[in-house]
């Protein structure tokens, strides 16, 4: 039986000597097994693997690889996600502190994990990425991916912004609040969690939309088909700014519509055999913790 | 061009003078359209409306009625949608006093709007119902369907119960707490909604499980998709209780498994064009009132 | 110096083996520093220590006691708190399973710990009691007192119930929902903390009233002075039913006033020395726990 | 009788026609009764009534004024009170808008209700003050009093914070989240309360401590007794700002220390006479709205 997985690209959290460590180790682990090792260029100079292995762009990564290993933290894997988008090339997170809700490997048990991975016992899933595009006066002025969700808060100066909300075109409502948040079910267990959101299970085809201290206490968290198109409208006088998956962010104007839709394009992420997504979350929510009181 | 519609059935809330009159009314009305008019059994004898109108059981109305209009709140038509779910006629909801989530049309635009309906100018959905049983020791020893929402909650004694939840068959944690609300998108903004639960928009294929006063503070609400199999088991030592949409209700026992999963059958409900999801939940939430403060 | 507690009342779990075999330890040693030491009735029965000791009732207890130590879980030392109210003997909480909010000396340190209180090396807090009362036609026709909280909610039929909130004589709102927890600042960290409620510090002069899935949104939890006159006034048509500390409940009837102020009485607990609310709070709540995603 | 109010102080919101207006009708009515009226500088010169009435600045009304009359909303209000805060000027708020928490006199009735309160038919209540204050290597670079809140939130670069938190200078957790916020009673139906905080009746001697998205979700609200000193001690890597009212701000640097405490000052409300607290509360939050579904 032939691997499928021929080429594998590594990429590793920025700045981080373990990390650079493990690279390495994995790097030479997947040499030994003939296979072709492309590191990721940002990573190869950051942990100066630069020579004995080639060193490959984002791009070269998505024309090329069969797979990504991605070392680091649940931020690092949601960068990497989204810079590979539109290749669709299948993920695997190792993580190098505690487990993540993406980065499912610990670091100890990695090289048996992935050896069992490139043998083809894996357990596959496929996450929806959000489409987000910053539009003013009618023109695109920024346009990214994200992975986990898209939060519009305020901006400098602190105070609550005030945007419309529009769903497939329809007016919703007018917010005035801290900010929403547009989430993923992967986004679910992050950020949106921490604001009262709800856990969307990731075969749940939804979009959560949760407001952040909204003035009306009757502003609840929603949950959308993920086919909606999404739009956010800000009001002035109150500048705000856009994030996406915590990793990037945008200042946007008063009058500026930032508009979500489900990217045509997936994440594949690639488990251990054996993974459950309950137990991630029993594991990541203390929920096998004892009860409070007696 | 003929009207879809020729036999339509009349269901009313009991024992209610203004609901009897507005049946009446509108039975006239469907007469004077030359239209089979049934009136439901319950219906008529709490009404009086036994002569000179065809008493039909659910059994007729779902054998026979092209459409059913039903007079009275949500609770009636949540009721009439269980008795004839698996008939799948299509629903048209009346409200008597305030507008409800699912009785959208207001008695004093009835007749005009139920023109509109008869002559094709409507807007049709369909919602989503669950089938639950109550096992025990391996028996089905109760089964029924729901509209909002199936309620798990403590017993008689008042004291919080402990069950396993059990996803697809896999055990997904133990939860000691008042009980758990398993609940679609139209329950979402019913009774979940005050356990605080997340509004689920009506196409999002999902079902929002909500912890009621859980002992362990991160057990947070989930929504699955809804083709899982989703299983309470109780615990010892303590009695619990299953209602159905707030209307019936089951006393089940230690060692009892509640099960829920989608009905293969769905209800198709009938608005007035411009009936907007939105519209309703902004009505009915308050979310067009002024913001709290200045 | 000589030692102001003479007399130990001890008070153990019923039904309890391990209890019955910690009490037994705990009495000779307190005999074998010449303490007078009483077995309080019930758990006499219950563990079969009826002879060689005194065997006391509460009132015995009250009378005589210097202290009382409450061997078994929150709810045993709730129990005790309650029925001593009145003769404000001190407590001390000893637990035999995992520590409590109440119960904060581990059985393994027991007799170590309770030598140095003994010694006179303690610290001292004091608790807020209510007073609580069901009010049918003007008369009392239950009272207790609660160190916990007192719940209204709904009975039997478990539909939400209906009430009106007085503060002071004043009225406030009508409130439909599952019920009301009110709750003292020790009461905070249970049942009201499942609810939502706010965690209120010991030394808060404050009762907080937390509204069980409301139907109205905006409906949150609320603190009130502990001076206050709460009036609960139980509406028609639906019964309810009382519960004081989860230990005791009484079933109301529409009509019905629970009316709640705070007891003249005041716990007292004694705690080791090194004590700190902030450190059983961070302990119980997982506060100190590793942050949530990376 | 002679009416304890001789010198009155008008403070009027910046900038506004409608105020300007109203603070001149206003100033005309007092001087028609004979008492001294003194125009706030900033007022005067924002509403060009700098002419004909004497202009005073705070510390001159401070010294003079027997009551302070503010024309505005809330936010116009809280600023006065903090810059009356040392004076103990007694404060009447008259609202141009809707009411508000602290503003409920409604400019119809203004002269009519300020013609009662003049009178001596006026009920007083008296608010909790903070005092804060952000120190630097043990230095006091910042220092303010707030009537509502103080708000410890992230900074330019939107990234969650982390601090400790010190309860009289015990270590209580560090917390990971977007903030905290520090609130008096008056501000508990603020921007706390967007933030799920509690409700705490004026007469409550607490301070609520709110988070902010937390990162750890069994993080919830706390109020403390008002005289704790709290201490909000910021960790690197990041930058916060601090909020005071919502009205002035000062950005904190990593190692900073937030210090809180409640000040020796009260802020003096007059109300007239008939003002009731739960009926301000009920009109602002929709208590006495009908309830949501039927």
């Amino acid at each position: 039986m032939t691997c499928e997985f021929k080429t594998i690209a590594l990429i590793g959290k920025y700045q981080s000597p373990e990390v650079a460590e493990a690279v390495l180790q994995l790097a030479n682990y997947l040499r030994g097994q003939s296979l072709n090792v492309l590191i990721e260029q940002g990573t190869a100079s950051s942990t100066g693997l630069t020579s004995g292995f080639t060193v490959a762009s984002y791009e070269d990564i998505g024309a090329k690889a069969d797979l990504a290993i991605v070392l680091g933290g649940d931020g690092t894997l949601l960068n990497s996600a989204c810079r590979l988008a539109e290749y669709e090339v299948p993920l695997v997170g190792v993580n190098q502190g505690r487990l993540g809700f993406l980065t499912d490997i610990s670091r100890d048990v990695a090289l048996e994990k992935i050896g069992e991975i490139l043998d083809g016992r894996y357990t596959a899933e496929s996450r929806v990425l959000l489409d987000a595009e910053v539009l003013r006066n009618g023109r695109r002025v920024f346009h990214t991916v994200a992975l986990n969700d898209v939060v519009v808060n305020k901006g400098d100066l602190g105070r609550m912004i005030e945007f419309d909300l529009r769903i497939d075109g329809e007016f919703v409502y007018t917010q005035r609040s801290d900010g929403m948040i547009i989430s993923t079910p992967t986004g679910s267990t992050a950020y949106a969690l921490s604001a009262n959101g709800p856990i969307l299970h990731p075969d749940v085809d939804g979009i959560a939309l949760v407001p952040m201290c909204p003035h009306t206490l009757t502003a609840r968290p929603i949950t959308l088909p993920d086919r909606c198109k999404i739009e956010i409208v800000l009001l002035p006088p109150h500048d705000s700014r856009v994030h996406f998956d915590g990793q990037t962010r945008y200042d946007t104007r008063a009058g500026d519509t930032v508009q979500i839709t489900r990217s045509p394009h997936r994440v594949r992420l690639l488990h251990p055999v054996g993974y459950s997504y309950f137990a991630m979350l029993r594991e990541k929510l203390h929920w096998s913790s004892t009860p409070r009181h007696t």
